[in-house]
């Protein structure tokens, strides 16, 4: 059984219309974009011969209510950062359609229902948070976390793009038909084109500890002030950028550090800078190696405070600890990635996905497929058709294994 | 002969009512305020029986008619930057009249012509080019640079402001008049509170060499992006910060070298910096030291970027040489410290000043009062109303020793 990769290309070359503008593409959530996407998936899951569900948190499904008991879910998101590429999102929910397509026309009935997925707003692009979709489905109030981030705009947004939010608890209370959930995406990296792979299978998804640094030296004129008096919030702000790089070389693989921002005040080249405002993020797949890097963080950054007569504040914004998958459903995607001869890479997932949401509550995993040059979110995100295909159709495949296997238990 | 302390005080107090806002000293040039501390400063000359000159450059004189050649001019500005404080500038001016007053009092006719003069927008804060009035004074096209940094708009304030762009010719053929300048100055550093001394002699200033650098790597996932292909814009620009102050610090005790602007893009936490542009700002007494500082640092720019796999470009924004300041008139500095009873210490001055700009054309020399915690530019610059006295007599007894010595030829 093969999937039709002629059709597949099609449907994404489809949805890539929708959103497309001269600088990427912008099927940002809660946009007129988005809706249209949407509308458009939800005409080729009719199309499809699956019965389209759009439920309180603007998640959009499409069931083959076949067979008994929680159903296989396969899905992703379709919306987009600002000028975000082709393949984030829509290629797992687009796979996932074709692979139950195939599966339906086989005529091959498996013994639960099946469904394809497109949970609401993964990117969290417009308002700040993401993951409102699959955060509405596992009870999280999400709904207060965006009004908190952009108030009563953000509360009539979510109402224009089709979420009842006070149904959003029937959204939660659907758990129960779910049994198991796989999401294809792009790696977002460049460890399969590095390995030459297709596929990867995600053995589990980075916590993430980030922490915003807020150092205060004084702001002195630069050529009237010796280096013995000054208190240079810059130089601090460097040293943190380049200790959070060594603390995260030293933690190993599966870890990573990155001062991504940098403000100074006054920001003048005449003046020593005063102040110097950061976030430190750090990522690693294992929880005791995360909070070890945060302590070392935070211990070097009182010595270095100390050496440039510094004072320091810091608040952590975001906290995530790392999510492990489900073991079953790695080995049915390995299996499922064999019966189309690829021995897939085993690999982190350093980015959040909308299976990291789900998998603290019920089965999940992911595979993954290559991203040309690790690039993603942006419009030169790319994967060879013939990678897509191969996804798809070991996305298929692993669900003809748990066809044969059933469903794990929990 | 002394000073009078409290007419002094007085004066410091009036100028500092125009501009005063509750955050700082608004005395911007080109502005109403400005204006009004510019009348008031006619006023006070006119009172002080000077002869009020307003020149084409919107410089300020007070003349005091006697003797004949060359005059001794003594001065400063009195142009504040946005929320700077009481002294920077005002000082000098005032210090200025009150010697002039002073020696006017006591009937010691000079040989030679005494005067006082406010050059214009010495700060630059409203248009980003400074010394408005001693570079038209020397001959430069500043009104072009106005025009180029801010247009039409420029061109309208100045002529607000008193300016006859059409006559600066005359400005610059006034030049003649001018033997000698003396101006004395807060010290905008900590060298003389440090020393307990109340008095500098100005060694020489410091030149400038100031370069905006734009590092370019790439973009990406801070999750997904290993070390191993990461090309960190935010790294290069940490290493250079700290390179810079290296740098500066083996030059020796007068220089130094800041890193004092950042921005980065995109700028987000969760992704690897892409771009960042700074600026790398080097000030020497010693213009050999300041090329030597200068070389070293492009050198370890481009091995830095080569290491982190970045490209670089630079553009020198600012590049004045070190300015040496009058043999003559620095002994004459000294020897009127000596008759106050004060051993002076030998600073160099590592901001610019008028007196830098006046100095490659006529004898100048300059004069420093301590700076509390060395801090200017921001409304808590202090000075203790002692060493204003001790700064204005010095400047009264430095005027008496060119008077019996003579102005310099040249």
């Amino acid at each position: 059984m093969e999937i039709t990769a002629w059709r597949l290309m099609d449907d994404l070359a489809a949805l890539d219309r929708i959103g497309r503008t001269e600088t990427g593409l912008r099927r940002v959530a809660w946009t007129p974009a988005f809706a249209k996407g949407l509308d458009w998936l939800a005409g080729r899951f009719a199309e499809g011969g699956l019965r389209v569900e759009r439920d309180a948190a603007a998640n959009l499904w499409g069931w083959w209510d076949v067979g008994s008991g929680p159903a296989l879910v396969l899905g992703s998101h379709i919306d987009t950062v600002p000028d975000g590429g082709t393949y984030d999102g829509a290629f797992g929910v687009l796979a996932a359609l074709e692979a139950v397509r195939t599966l339906r026309e086989a005529g091959d009935a498996p013994a639960f229902p099946l469904a394809v997925v497109a949970w609401a707003d993964e990117e969290g692009a417009r308002f700040g948070a993401g993951f409102f979709g699959s955060r509405a489905f596992v009870g999280e109030p999400i709904t207060e976390t965006f009004v908190a981030l952009a108030g009563e705009e953000a509360r009539a947004a979510l109402r224009e793009g089709g979420v009842d939010t006070d149904r959003l608890g029937d959204v939660a209370a659907g758990r129960g038909r779910v049994g198991a959930y796989l999401e294809a995406h792009i790696e977002q990296g460049p460890r399969l084109e590095a390995a030459g792979v297709p596929l990867g299978v995600v053995s589990g998804i980075y916590g993430i500890a980030r922490t915003e640094w807020t150092l205060t030296g004084a702001p002195r004129h630069a050529g009237t002030t010796p280096f013995s008096v000054r208190r240079d919030a810059g130089i601090g702000a460097a040293r943190a950028t380049l200790v959070a790089r060594e603390i995260a070389l030293a933690a190993g693989e599966n870890a990573v550090g990155t001062v991504g921002t940098m403000r100074w005040e006054p920001n003048a080249a005449n003046i020593v800078p005063g102040r110097a405002v950061f976030f430190a993020e750090f990522r690693a797949l294992d929880g005791a190696v995360l909070a070890e890097m945060e302590a070392a963080f935070s211990e070097r950054m009182m010595a270095i405070c100390a050496e440039e007569r510094l004072t320091a504040e810091s608040r952590t914004t975001m906290h995530t600890p790392p999510t492990p998958l489900h073991p079953a459903l790695i080995e049915a995607l390995v299996a499922g990635c064999g019966r189309v001869g690829v021995e897939p890479l085993h690999i982190p997932s350093g980015a959040g996905h909308d299976a990291g949401i789900l998998a603290p509550l019920l089965p999940a995993a992911m595979l993954f497929v290559p991203s040309r040059d690790g690039i993603s979110h942006a419009p030169d995100e790319y994967t060879a058709p013939a990678d897509l295909a191969t996804g798809a159709n070991a996305l298929l495949e692993t669900a003809r294994v748990l066809m044969e296997r059933g469903l794990p238990r929990s």
